[in-house]
């Protein structure tokens, strides 16, 4: 045991009416709803880059927080794996995610990043088998590195998309041995600071290339989890080319991917895009592409990507409502891609994050169940659209504009509007919270 | 003649330095750009809707313009179309555009529409022959009556999906009837206000089937000219489906209809969207679906359309420059879907408007004309990726994740980046200006 | 009774539980909180115009609402007074709120506006003295009229301005007759669409002495309300004077008004100028010129006023915890200056968005007053500043730069950071809602 | 000399049809415009911060600049003065701007801050005697430290406060000694990021005193320099209390030191805060308090501050226009707060990017200058306002509501809306571009 969270306790659940800080309200993990445990309808996560790897810079300020672990050695990355399972340990979360750059530190040469992550990676198999924990997500971080600076697979140099390439695999392997349920790219760099300068065509192709071979290498070495992409319309560059789900979709179309890639929603990227976190999950699952969430939420008043911890138990309530009526999650989970403010800086500020943030989602969640259990959100949908289901209406999408004209002069058709009841249903869903 | 614009001369070129306002300073039709004359490289038109139908209201105050047309007769319609012509005339613009519910009555039924509306065309019939001025495009208004408040193809009502069949129907047959070069479908109120009375994937299905039958139809009656969707992110709805270029593209795709239908752009949309014009048009042309554009801007710090005429030369600049990269307009125009300030009252500011705007888009495209001879600019981005044009750029694209980690290792492959030299190519883009 | 609410009961409270839509879960008008019935802590007041006036257009549609009232009659105005004391009475609400035009056919001249104002006003006193009813303000409309099209005290013309004092007069007349506890000034336009045709210091100049008068005149008629600014960034103007709260406050501090005027805030317009409502409200509060409320919200990912219900108590209780902090209202209180969504076609829809809007505002503010009744929020902040209350640190304040530096070089001053323990906090807030 | 530029010409100016990308292309230093050479006009500076000590980083990724003065010696912080006044003669700029944090390695205590500032500046004087070049302004860096992460002069802690005022004592000493012509306060830590943990009303006492410290040292050590705010509305914080123009008024009027104090305005903090820059500067024009300009621009696509270098001669037209109708500069002038695009790795970048921000502010200067020389634009403005330029007019503003309503009574007065003319005024600017 190390002593960065002495004298802080396991997290258990002590109901709505607790006054301990270091406890659950929400978050009963064991707890049956719609037949299944909460734990296993949350899968909650936490970010190891965020958490444990995080200064506390912001553009014009630097390093706030001060770790015992900070530093570019194989020993303080042992310290910090070591703080990291005890944090997971305290808050009782099933599984954690991290890109190779969080967990080993930085060599000079591909061979040798590549060996230390081999070598951290042991270490967590060592704690995973000790512990149960389990891992959600590796990635690759290809955004940090200057050499990445103009992108990694939309690089305008070859030799930055081999190296890309080869990093991309050194950390599948690396999620497939420590047994990760999913495999997340996030193109931080993926995307354009002027068109100038700029082949979007090009770069598309690249792009689109590099995710067919880590299609192909999945299937080579049999990792069964998912591949997800986790759109991101700008930040760090002007323009990404993972804007939002819809444009990941057209782009997994255009490269036959539909059926082999899903997309790892985060909040916060939805805002940027100009959605609402519940428009990019449902439209992902209208798609059939939803896979995974980053549950963190940005501040709506700022304009960059906050990272903050979720703390509103209505609006994740209905995050929570279309993945449960998309059936929930498979190989995707919760992940707190969420980080403390700089200013956060005791170790019982990261505890406590996590824990208002577990609650949060369980309420939530809860709270969506109910609603899905009730009904009545789903019948109301349902009945606004009946008219489809008669066969007049299955006759008019198998018509034609000439038929349909015809229609609409024999029977003078001159269609009377209905009431949206927005604001009942705005009521009927605060009935659950 | 009316006597709307009494005392309003045709526009002539006069060159930059006239101090006459009713002059082009810049927009000398005839002139060889390119090798084609200005006036087919802009292909202008005239927007019907806002400088003849809108009334200058705004969501705070109703009427602010008198014009002597107002009102719902077919003797006024007559008057709105003289005048309209008149302008036309006087700016010398090659084309118009117009939706149904422009440049009619209002009917009480979907005949009676019909009607006035077929009335309405031989009348224009008539007056394009006489003028030589053409249709750029036709549209059907989907969104101004109450009847299609929840959405026109995407209703959960079947008849207001066949009535919003019928009238497309009667659009495009005025559309190909005048030898109308496009017809457009924009869809204002195929969205959602709230997720909660929504079926997302019903709605996509619907708005899909509707486009296959606007093609099936194209087809059958042997228009020849192009179907553009113009994509908008929101307003007047929450969230409208065809958000953004990537998402028609996706959409498109899903439908089996990218290579029948394209996009109609518009900088102000764009902008809602967190694009940049320039980016919609890039990402469009490397889709192949690009086709035309609605040139006018939105205020950057209005978060609503403002539909204002084009004033910024640089900026109009570099969207030409998109165009005539990707070469030039085809069936497609520059229609300025661009409405007067309210408080923009007399018949000199209609016209005055448009002159400034025809200047500011003549002086963007001879730039970027210019730019483009000049080959500096492509001849730096060519030089940014020419690692990808050699055998060995080649084979990283063919290769796989193994045997370009093995190159990787094998080759020490550790990339230095090179600068994206940005403020050096819009300095040289300046040069042009 | 008209019957347009026929078959919708007067709404009781039921509590949490009850399944019944006609009911109010969390407002129970006669509950003590902190000594005071919750009414009396919300002082609830409706809005004339979105309810009553709006016809439910949108910049690209048009009238969706058919209300059995609309048209430009005293019979119809007096028919509308009807429905609407008719809606108060279902709802309960202690006050309402008007325009002068919501409530008066449109005239052709001042005069007759002002004559039918009168008689209306008349109306309304006999209905307020049937019910109980009472007018929390009233106010001028000097936006929706061409006439003020560029401004009403700011216009260019001074026959604009001497207009819009003679309907100020007219409207505080009316307030006053009616015991109106607060006259609201809300600038629609005085602001500017383009700086190039705008005398901003000379608009400024114009506003203040208004404003001036309208003071001057409060107290010659011995009007003992409070007059209000409500504060709005834009729309309709492009950019409007009386941007937000600090922008107010120094209007009013450089005309003399600071003692005078206070402000209406409402979060649609807080949101729109980049603010939180609860920093607005926390703003006003330190500046002494905190007033009164519009309880409506913007929609986070649209650019325009949206005014819809609101429906997020988390968010509210923040709101009506700084409003709590300030000593709560005085004359002001929570107006729902919020218009039904255009589809929300239903007499019902109208009363359950209301019902709704006042539960949600009633479990914020019990949850406030939980809050500020527990103390642990307040003293956690009085705790972070605890370094100010003593000696030393109101030394500091009375010092200046030289002694403050030889005292750091002296002591050797280096301070060490602390945690600013913002989840924790957000945490606590959670605990009470 | 440093290596650093070798081969680097100093700029010339060439005039407009130079192909020469070392040249100037509008910027002729001694060129008279309105009597006065533009080099006097525009008042280049360089900011130090940006262009010498910024490593190229953002959010998401590390340094990209390998600068051959980057660390924490002596040695380098000379290294650095010696290449940043290489560039400042390249350029022929005639001022720069510091903070202390930029030219000083970062001490362990203030003294030895303090100490080591000393001796750079007096490097710098050294520099400035042999080259000319005078200091525009300096400040000093109260954001970046982890000390100051919750505030300078708004910090909860008053140790904070003094090591701030301690800090800026030595900087206004610096800035007195190098004959700086301006002090700036930038209150980047002087915000909040939750009101939950924020005493607003106190932080705003706090902030008013130490600006009144400033002052009183101003006058006492016979600093006649100009002190200015530089306002900006969040980032790094989500609120800060300087957020724009408006505020910072209220503010000054609020602590009795408008008469002092003037603000420094930036075009990407304008744009941050909804505002445009013209608005920004014509605001603080018309209340006497403007300063100078921090001329560099953000992208209008993104929701932080990118300080890109101006390139859009149209756009700084109107702020210089704004900038000349208030007299033009006095103390202040035109700092590029503007820092090169991470991938912009090259010397040749550096240069570039100030030399086309040179020529379009240049460009933008002079073409303002043209049209107010011409006079149409007043004109136009002037006659728009004419009304209240008469007797009657003023006999408007001289009156009250009473009077204003008889008068509109007794002539019936009913005025007519007349054309703002927006777009005809749009096209005349775009004459002198």
């Amino acid at each position: 045991m190390t002593d960065f969270f002495k004298g802080i306790p396991a997290i258990a659940y002590e109901g709505p009416e607790t006054e301990n800080e270091f406890a659950f309200r929400h978050y009963n993990p064991n707890e049956v709803i719609m037949g299944k445990p909460l734990k296993d309808h949350l899968r909650f996560a936490c970010a190891y880059w965020h958490s444990f790897a995080w200064p506390g810079g912001d553009p014009f300020g630097g390093q706030t927080f001060e770790r015992p672990w900070f530093g570019d050695t194989m020993a303080l990355a042992r310290l910090k794996a070591d703080v990291a399972f005890e944090m997971f340990e305290i808050l009782g979360v099933p599984f954690f995610c991290f890109h190779d750059a969080d967990v080993r530190p930085e060599g000079s040469t591909f061979a040798e990043n590549a060996r230390v992550l081999e070598e951290m990676t042991d270490y967590f198999a060592e704690k995973m088998a000790a512990t149960g924990i389990k891992l959600l997500w590796g990635t690759a971080n290809l955004f940090s590195h200057r050499r990445f600076m103009a992108g990694a697979a939309t690089n305008p140099d070859p030799e930055v998309f081999a190296f890309a390439a080869a990093t991309i695999k050194s950390c599948m392997d690396a999620t497939h041995k420590l047994g990760g349920q999913n495999y997340v790219l996030w193109g931080g760099r993926e995307g354009y600071e002027t068109l100038l300068n700029t082949d979007l065509a090009r770069e598309r192709q690249q792009a689109g290339r590099m995710l067919q071979m880590v299609v192909e290498y999945k299937h080579k070495i049999g990792f069964d989890g998912t591949i997800l992409i986790e759109p991101k319309p700008q930040e760090p560059t002007k323009h990404q080319y993972d804007y939002d789900v819809a444009t990941v979709y057209g782009f997994l179309k255009d490269f036959g991917l539909e059926k082999e890639v899903k997309v790892n929603i985060e909040q916060g990227h939805a805002i940027l895009a100009g959605h609402s976190f519940e428009h990019e999950l449902a439209l992902a699952a209208s798609l059939g592409i939803f896979g995974s969430i980053d549950m963190n939420r940005n501040d709506y008043q700022s304009g960059w990507d906050t990272d903050q911890f979720p703390n509103n138990a209505p609006e994740v309530a209905l995050a929570y409502y279309e993945i449960l009526r998309a059936g929930g999650f498979t190989t995707g989970g919760t992940n707190f891609d969420a980080k403390l403010r700089r200013q956060s800086l005791d170790p019982e500020d990261l505890i406590l994050a996590h824990v208002g943030a577990m609650d949060t989602c369980a309420a939530g969640l809860k709270a969506a169940a109910a609603m899905l259990a009730d009904g009545k959100l789903e019948a109301a949908r349902h009945a606004r659209y009946a008219g489809w289901d008669s066969a007049d209406g299955a006759a008019v999408l198998g018509a034609d504009l000439e038929s349909l004209e015809a229609r609409v002069r024999a029977e003078n058709i001159n269609p009377e509007p209905r009431s949206g009841r927005q604001e009942r249903l705005e009521n009927l869903v605060n009935r659950y919270l």
